[in-house]
This record gives C-alpha cells, structure tokens and sequence, in this order.
C-alpha cells in the first residue's frame, strides 16, 4: 500500500499532528508516458512551513487534503515512460508520499557513481545552490570582508560559510548549540560563532565577533537575532535574505526596531531571493560546488530520520533547531 | 560683518532655536588662492538633521561650535584665486553664513544664462540627482510598473514622479495636504495621490491607489506610512530608501513590523544611497534633466524663504511639510 501525508488544515503557530493526515491508498499503475517512484529520501525544509499558510508568496500555498509536496530522491520501479527506466534514481518534486506517479519532464535523473544520491537534496542540491547564489549574486563578498550567517548549522548557512571561507572573508556563524558552533569552527572553518541560545547580549556578542563591522549578513532566522546584528552593518553591507525561520511559527505579529535606518545610514542593500531565480545557472554552480567538494573545500553534514512515519516529526525539529546540516528523512533503500 | 549659524549643542528631537548660536564677525580677506564668497541662495535639506546628531552614518557628524555646512549659491566679489573672476556664481558645500572663503576646487562655477541660479540647488541639483539615481539605478523602472513615491511635494520626490511618469509608469504620491496633491495631479501628472495627513487607512487607501500592487518604493519618509506601502509589495519590487523624514525627530525607538517578510515573500530589494555613489555620473545626468526639462517634460517648484535670519525656520519647516518643491533660502541678490 501507498501511505501519503496531506495538510487537512492550516496551522497556527507551529504545526501540530491534527494538521495532517495520513491517507493509505493502493500504490497506483503508471499510464502511457509515467513512471512509478519509490521515495529512497525525502526533504523537510523550513521554507515547506510558509506554504501551509494561505497567503500570497513566492511559492503557492499547499492545497488543503493534498499530499505535501517537497525534493524528493526516487527509484524508478515501473515505467511507461521511454526515457525513464527501472532502477533509474531520480530527483523530484513530489512529496511526503513512499509512492508516486511521475512524468519524465517533472523529475532529473541522478548519477549514484559521482556521490551519495542523498546529497542531491543537500550539498549538490537545492540548500547548495540557494547558499552559492544568496551569497556570491547578492552578498558579493571580498577577501577580508566580514560575513555573519544565522542559522548557520542548517543546510543553507553551513555552505555560506565554507563559500565565504573560501572567498577570503572572515566568517561569524551563529546557531543554537555549543556542539553545532564546535563543528563549524573545528570541522568547517568558520573564524568565530555565537550561541544566540546562551548569549545574554546578542549585540554585544557581534560587536565581539565582528571587530571590523559586518559586510554581508546572510539571513535565514529574522526576529531578534537579525536586529542585533543589523546594527553592526557596514557601509554598503549586503543582506541576502533567505529565511525567517525563528518567524515562521509565532503567531503574534512580527513588531521590532524598523530596520530602514540601518539600511540608509549604511548604504547597505537587503534582497530576498528564492533560488529558483537563477534557475539557468544551475549547472554552472552544481559543477562548481561539486568541484569544491572533491578538492575538500566543501565538507557537508546531513541529519538522517529514519523512517516515513517520522516525517513529521522530523519537520518540527527544523523549528526547535535539532538539525545539524541538512535534514532528511530515509524512507527506503535503492533495490539494487 | 558676516553672519554666521553654528550648531551649539545637539537635538534631541525637533532641533530648538537653543541649538545654534549666531556668530558675528568681520568679513574675511581671501589669502593667496582663496576667493570671497557672498551667499546668494542656501539649501536646507532634510538629511541636514541627521548631521546633528552624533551618529556614524554615511556622512560625519557636524562638529559642535562649527558652521552648518551645505549646498550654497554665492558671488565671488573678490578674488586671489587665478580660476574665479569678481562675478563668478558658484555651487559648494558652503553653509549657513553670508560670507564664505573658499578655494576654486571646492566649488563648480554655475553659468546664470542657462537658468535661473538657484536651480542648481533644485531641478539641476543634488535633488534631482537623488531622484535621477535613486529612481532610475535602484528602482529600475519599466513601462507599466506602479511607483509610489512619499514625500511626494518635496525636491526630490516631485522628480521621483516626474521621471516615472516619463518612464512610463503609474504614479502614485504620498503628501501632506490637499494643495500639495492637487499640484502633483493636475501639474505634474501623477495618477494618484494620497494625503497621509486626512486618511484614516493607509493600507486600504495604497491598495485603492495601486489596484496592481506596488512595483517600486521611493522611500523619503519611514514610519507608517512606510509600513502601509509594504504591505502591497509585488512580486522583485524595488525600494530606493532615500530618506526618512519621519524619523528624525522622534526621540523614542523606531519600532513597527519587522519588514523582512515582506520583502522575503517578494523576493523584493530595498536598498539605502545616497547620491555621491553615483559622482563619476553626475555630469551625463544633469544632461539629461536639463534636456528633459527644456522639453517641458520636468517641471519644478521652489519653495523660497526670504532673509538670511529665517534659515533655522525654513529648516524647521521641512520637518512640518511647510514646502512644496525644493525649500531656499534667499539670502542676496547677485551685484550685477
């Protein structure tokens, strides 16, 4: 049998169990042209949470009692389709389902010779790219420049910083826990990091860290974290703004100091992005990236759930910080 | 005697008559290389109030006891420099006094025969440079957009509207009174207006203005106003923050919404300038505005204060929106 999560309601605040179902159905027949995928791993992301929301965005909202969607790596076990083939592994769109019908054009194949196929959903993947883009298009960094990332033992942030070490700059990484801020100092390089958990005075830690002010400050968490560290900008600094996680589950509104001052005595440019922008230059990064990982540039992390039915549970743990390095869930193994 | 206008202390909030002192003193006598200057027309501008306080922004700070520096159009009468004749008018960084001494590079000779003198200061002045700028390489205009600009009336945003109207795109102005928005309607062209001052719901009133959504955000002004215009973002809107008059003199924190979502769900830019980057421009520029303006399709006003005595008040008053277009001082008629 198939098993499916869908979203029969919209949480508030953070998501709770009553805000899915579980839906068993028989695993369906591929018709002329489809293909049917196994789920090997699945995705949880942050930016899932905004979509179970009904309001305007970059991405739609889910649909109520529709399966949620999300990067999925499969196996082809059944095929109509001619460019799809039994044993292919592919990437996809597709979801929090163990079993799914596919199209050849919704889905990419991947290479299990060049790397982990799991690291298509991370290092070589979607967290990647948003992290090379978000970084290198609209943070521009120099040698010698100061970049603070927050979040930075998730997926996105820790390539921020080792793209950031690797452009010359001194790196600030801010996260949640002394185990995370050891790794990324010992294991990833990053110069400083702060324990926003511990620090009783965020302003005072980036001051600290950041001796010569910041000049790009790669945001994935806003709230009072983003306030400290915006009133350490540099002249001309750059914010990519690519999440907000620490905002996604509350449910009062979003009040804090207005940020524009600090944008107009700095001169500094904020710019939300989605990595779908640059969608045309995906093969340019990837071959990039992957190039930086062979040359040991790049080491990566990833958080292993076992099993489809921790799917959930899983997802809830991106809010309360449990990940270090991107967060999967492994559904099932490859037949061969 | 000169007259001179010094900062004495700092504001805190609206600067007070107590904050300056005026300084008499004999007229200077010009040294090798230097020229006399007698002041024709001052400038008082808004970001002038920042200057007060003493805060690292994108300009220093003026020192306390010193003359209150900025745009000035003066007279040479009498000159030790090779490169300035009795005669000359001139455009510099001068300030509140009636006689100046300066030297030829630090002031750009104004020929009267093109237009009125005090137009350097406005229309084919820093003003408009700002707008040009702001406008034109942040805000990336195309045929269609919506822009909204806030302090419509002011030097800069009735440049704002005016090169986006010539752009092609809809113009929408916030302003302070009925007078000011039946100007930018009826004379200037824009598409609709909005006095903030007797309009109980901002964010309904840009949602009535602006049935497309906004596309572009000339900021001058922060605050509320600021807030309501976010809310109505598109989709990569852009947001040229140029000032906040607003918030100058307000002494208590700027606190209202958190603006990262907005500009997250948007994949939107905001970003803080001011016209200086764009120096090595200023000359294709000014070009460019003289010409538009000799076809008729710029217009502009000046808001002229007489007598060197109501400087500070004529400051003040761009605080309480007293001026539609660019705010002087007229302060002496040139000798010949």
């Amino acid at each position: 049998m198939n098993l499916q999560i869908r979203l029969v309601s919209r949480p508030h605040g953070l998501p709770k169990e009553e805000n899915f179902s579980w839906v068993k159905q028989p695993i369906p027949e591929p018709a002329e042209g489809q293909a049917l995928i196994r789920t090997l791993y699945l995705s949880v992301d942050p930016y899932m949470r905004g979509r179970m929301n009904d309001q305007k965005s970059y991405v739609a909202p889910y649909e109520l009692n529709e399966v949620i969607t999300g990067g999925v790596i499969g196996e082809v076990i059944k095929s109509k389709s001619p460019s799809l083939i039994k044993g292919d592994i592919i990437l996809g769109n597709i979801g929090w389902q163990k079993y799914s019908l596919i199209s050849s054009e919704q889905v990419r194949k991947i290479d299990p010779d060049i790397a982990p196929i799991s690291t298509a959903l991370g290092i070589l993947g979607m967290p990647s790219l948003t992290a090379y883009f978000g970084l290198l298009e609209i943070g521009q960094p120099k040698e010698g420049e100061t970049v603070v990332v927050s979040g930075a033992a998730g997926a996105v942030g820790m390539i921020v910083g080792q793209i950031a070490k690797i452009k010359g700059c001194r790196v600030v990484g801010i996260a949640g826990s002394d185990e995370k801020n050891r790794y990324l100092q010992e294991e990833l390089g990053f110069d400083a990091t702060i324990n926003y958990k511990t620090t009783p005075n965020m302003t005072d830690a980036i001051a600290h860290a950041c001796p010569k002010g910041v000049d790009i400050y790669f945001e994935n968490v806003g709230g009072t974290i983003s306030d400290a560290v915006l009133s350490h900008l540099n002249y001309k600094a750059r914010i990519p703004l690519c999440g907000l996680i620490s905002m996604y589950n509350i449910k009062d509104a979003d009040v804090g100091p207005r940020i524009q001052s600090q944008l107009l005595i700095n001169s500094a440019l904020m710019r939300g992005f989605i990595v779908g922008e640059f969608a045309d230059r995906f093969e340019e990064a990837t071959t990039q990236l992957a190039q930086w990982l062979q040359q040991g540039k790049l080491k990566y992390r990833e958080n292993i759930v076992e099993g489809f039915e921790n799917t959930i549970q899983a997802f809830l743990g991106l809010f309360s910080g449990e990940n270090l390095g991107k967060q999967l869930v492994h559904v099932a193994d490859p037949s061969v």
